[in-house]
């Protein structure tokens, strides 16, 4: 566990037709942000998200390719190999109010999105290298 | 993008029987937060919720008429015309687990609801105006 | 009303097959964390969530003996007969993206969970007692 410090708050809109996954992780590239939080709403022209297999230990994919609401994209940013790493999870809301969600991952289409991230300092940063048991980039 | 600054945190809870979008825009006008975040968890005893049709650009109307746990209410506070404007995606959980959800409407009637929301400061405020390609009132 | 400040970041992993609840309650013990906020990501092995009847005024259960991806984790800090209480609400993603949720509650069963939680500071601290209406232990 460790005890960061907010630094700074950037608050903005992802451009329409941008991958949210990377635009957020360009966000933090650019403004140096290696460790914090991130949150956002809004809308996709589709979906693309993760569900890890906890027995196989792989990521499996699923693509929903429908215009969806943003309920939520709720993560953290780390190191990952030394680069910022954006770790987030999202759901998604469907024409008749269903919903569906995982993690976030390249393929997801904005439509219209508003972030807001908080970049952490400290002094010891958070690293992330693979662990045994689950199989998952976690921090060390 | 800009970068504002945490000013003060309001927590609290929204009375019995009160519309929710109607309670958290009133405390942001009351309390002047004009730029901010907010977050809640909690119960509705209906749930009125949004989704915004990408092609013809109109914002549909999902009704839930039920008891449901709020799961998610999270959301951003700026300016449109000049009045403080929240802008919240919301996800409920019904009796069995399931889940629904949409951009928060009035219609949405509080059983038992905990916000914290976070008023931030910044020179330059954020101000919605329609755009173009989505219909949607952005950020300038 | 509240407006507390910000005092501590915590930010850190839930062990491998630890209980959600428990393990995030113990942290705010530990740590003297009386009033704040929570945050998480992550997966579980399987949830267990409640749903509030409100005409009854008793939690009902919801067992999902499942992996799953924590799509959202989110609630606050108070205090409840003087002992750090975490009110949190949570969404699962099943193997196929589809969602549910509920009142967190132990039983809830770690895979990987990456975690913040902000401690905040304030003259007046929030006590839960039981409330009329609602049959729920609320903010007096």
């Amino acid at each position: 566990m460790i005890n960061p410090n907010e630094k700074n708050i950037f608050m903005g809109q992802i451009g329409h037709d941008k991958d949210l996954l990377e635009e957020l992780t360009s966000i933090c590239k650019d403004n140096n942000i290696t460790l914090g939080k991130i949150e956002a709403i809004g809308a996709v022209q589709k979906g693309e998200v993760g569900y890890y297999d906890q027995k196989e230990k792989i990521y499996l994919t699923n693509s929903f390719n429908a215009p969806m609401e943003i309920l939520t994209c709720n993560g953290n940013i780390s190191l990952l190999n030394e680069t910022p790493m954006v770790h987030a999870h999202i759901t998604f809301a469907n024409r008749d109010g269903s919903t569906c969600g995982g993690h976030l991952l390249t393929g997801t289409k904005v439509f219209a999105c508003e972030y807001i991230i908080y970049q952490f300092t400290n002094a010891t940063s958070l690293n992330r290298t693979k662990e045994k048991i689950t199989g998952l980039n976690l921090w060390k």
